[in-house]
């Protein structure tokens, strides 16, 4: 462990989505993907307070809808599976049955509830799911026998290029509480296959409602601030578990170190989020957009965001061009009320633009700043307090072959 | 002259932004850019009613306030003066004087009015107009030796690969009345050459409010529904000038042919803003979506351009891979509400969704049709009576190349 800035919050080694007390996860090839892991699950020893984030595309994936509805049953959930290679959405009521199939299967294999099973599943849009395969993945699952986070993190998998995961502890009333989590970015080689998926565990005793408002407020902070190019879809799912094996004093808004914890998960969320921003289809470079001294945190958000969706942007960074002119620009079609004669940019410490107008620099060193794999875009409002940070990528080449290529 | 589908209205061939009577123009090279021409002025033969469409970007260049406040004051113009190059864009208190300097020298030398006369400028931002350049250009101005169309339609490019024009007649109350047209696109080799202009012309008389009004309605379904790249510009401006020579009844809301001219403006609007996404950076095709059925106008617009704007339809069409799912993901994440069990999707007449299902079709015929130069993603909502068109062009290495590129 190493200490952060944050001082009690020290991140794990290694960490993983079952870092913290009570998880288990495992992963197998059931045969939907030609040879990659394609069917995972991860579990809880004892049920756990549950909390859920789903995308606001008004097209929501069968298994988005059976797992909102189960844990709005009694807010817990013991399991998750996942599969990769079929997506389950715009399926009708072959996809919903076929997604509550899969459910209760699992639920017996695992001897849960079956509304304690969130499902989900990232791939192909409009395609059934093939429930053969996976009711044998089902009956191959082995909580005893095959464990694996890593082949877990490896099955969430699409056109990623590495697993995404992070885990922190932090202390809280003497106990030592870990927040762990693994993801999956948004790669479509093949098409639709869009699907951010978050999952985050704890073993800290939650209230659940307190529990749900932290997961929402830190989404927006995080995982809803990056882009990889702006197409948000049918299947994007954040899933916060805490299963409370640390017999800690539950936690809620009202205990002191409320604010510490929601810390801690934001921290948790932020790394992943960045992971995902990184390994963006035919990425070479992580870009960070900074916003400060904006009059609310919708205007900081939506300014962060229109910087880092901005194709012009995303080229310039590619090609290693200081182009402080397309980030203003950006700035100015956010729809947010901005004073042109207050924006200040820089580049890293490269001041660009100060009170709205060119600063002279060495075009040199911004090109040289910009050829590093994770750069900033810092813009001061001076308009306010609010801040947010967004994450996204590069565009290049490569991301064009990669989704121009035909489906066969 | 070819009778279109619109019966009455004609359009006309090789038709330019100077078919309607009394408009004159021309272009020179008075070097701001290496050789290609960069100053153009259009005249009218007495001053015209006037209306103007501006950026909703935050940063507003010099030019563009300068032009608003002078059509406030009495709704006319008489002449236009653009150059390209430099935007005059994020300049600070230079930049208004050194555009007012602009107006003043073009009306000195045309004879008319300072507040009759509009100023344009367009390339890179943050850079000073060279005045001296500018000033001479003026100078070498002659509404008699140096008149050229073509030259003025040249000049107002950045990195255009062609020129843009159309005109169409239209008979009203028995006169024959012209509108013609001329545009730029949005291509950006150079930093920021973002901007978007387009000039409209007419010898009709026109009630200088009705057509304010007219051509805000117009843009909204025209110049405001294409996009090459999303990023909208600190420059971009429509201007409409009605000088009046036919001597007809002045048209107004109250005039019993008003739509017949607001449909004749609409279609010269509407073939400008098809030739600029056709032409937009490293484009190979042009991309028409079509909404029928929705709600509302709101919603038929913003389901168009969630669509024409996505990445990864764009990217789809170059590769002429007919991935359905990614239009409907885009539809599904437009923030209109949306009802996907009724959603319909067709390329060209090859149904591929119908009721928010999957419809078998023939891959290689889906293929086929997204190889051509124009393809048409037809969307219906089945929930209302509005509808809107929006056009793009497909994402390509060449985008990727032409922005990533060093300005040097």
């Amino acid at each position: 462990m190493v200490t952060t800035s944050k001082s009690k919050i020290q991140f794990v080694k290694k960490g993983h989505v079952t870092s913290a007390k009570g998880f288990s996860a495992g992963g197998l090839h059931c045969g939907i993907r030609k040879s990659k892991l394609d069917f995972g699950w991860l579990h809880s020893d004892v049920p756990a307070t549950a909390a859920g984030v789903y995308t606001m595309n008004s097209f929501q994936a069968a298994p988005l809808k059976v797992t909102k509805d189960s844990i709005a049953i009694d807010q817990k959930l013991q399991a998750i599976v996942v599969n990769s290679g079929v997506a389950n959405s715009c399926t009708g009521a072959q996809g919903m049955s076929d997604a509550l199939e899969t459910q209760q299967l699992a639920a017996q294999k695992l001897s849960v509830k079956p509304h304690h099973v969130a499902v989900a599943s990232t791939g192909l849009i409009g395609v059934h799911l093939p429930m053969e395969k996976i009711s044998s993945a089902i009956r191959s699952m082995d909580l005893k026998e095959n464990q694996s986070t890593d082949r877990f993190e490896q099955a969430i998998l699409t056109t990623d290029t590495c697993t995404k995961h992070f885990a922190v502890e932090v202390e809280i009333d003497g106990k030592t509480i870990t927040i762990g989590g693994a993801a999956k970015g948004s790669g479509m080689i093949h098409p639709n296959m869009a699907t951010m998926l978050a999952y985050l565990t704890t073993d800290a005793e939650v209230d659940p409602d307190s529990l749900q408002r932290a997961l929402n407020h830190i989404t927006n902070k995080t995982f809803n601030m990056i882009t990889v190019d702006g197409d948000c879809s049918t299947n994007d799912t954040v899933l916060l578990l805490a299963n409370g094996l640390q017999q800690n004093q539950p936690l809620s808004e009202d205990h002191p170190q409320w604010a510490l914890f929601v810390e801690a998960l934001r921290y948790v969320s932020e790394e992943l989020a960045k992971q995902i921003a990184k390994d963006g289809e035919g990425a070479t470079k992580l870009i960070e957009v900074i916003v400060k001294g904006a009059p609310s945190d919708i205007a900081a958000n939506q300014v962060g965001k229109a910087v880092i969706s901005s194709n012009l942007v995303k080229s310039a960074v590619y090609g290693a061009d200081p182009n402080w002119g397309r980030v203003v620009c950006a700035i100015g079609y956010s729809e947010q009320p901005v004073n042109p004669d207050r924006v200040c940019v820089s580049l890293g410490e490269i001041p660009v633009v100060t009170d709205g107008l060119p600063v002279e620099f060495d075009e040199e060193e911004g090109k040289n700043y910009l050829l590093q794999e994770q750069v900033q875009i810092i813009i001061d409002l001076q308009d306010g307090e609010a801040e947010a940070k967004a994450w996204g990528c590069d565009l290049t080449y490569e991301y064009v072959k990669i989704n121009a290529s035909y489906r066969t």
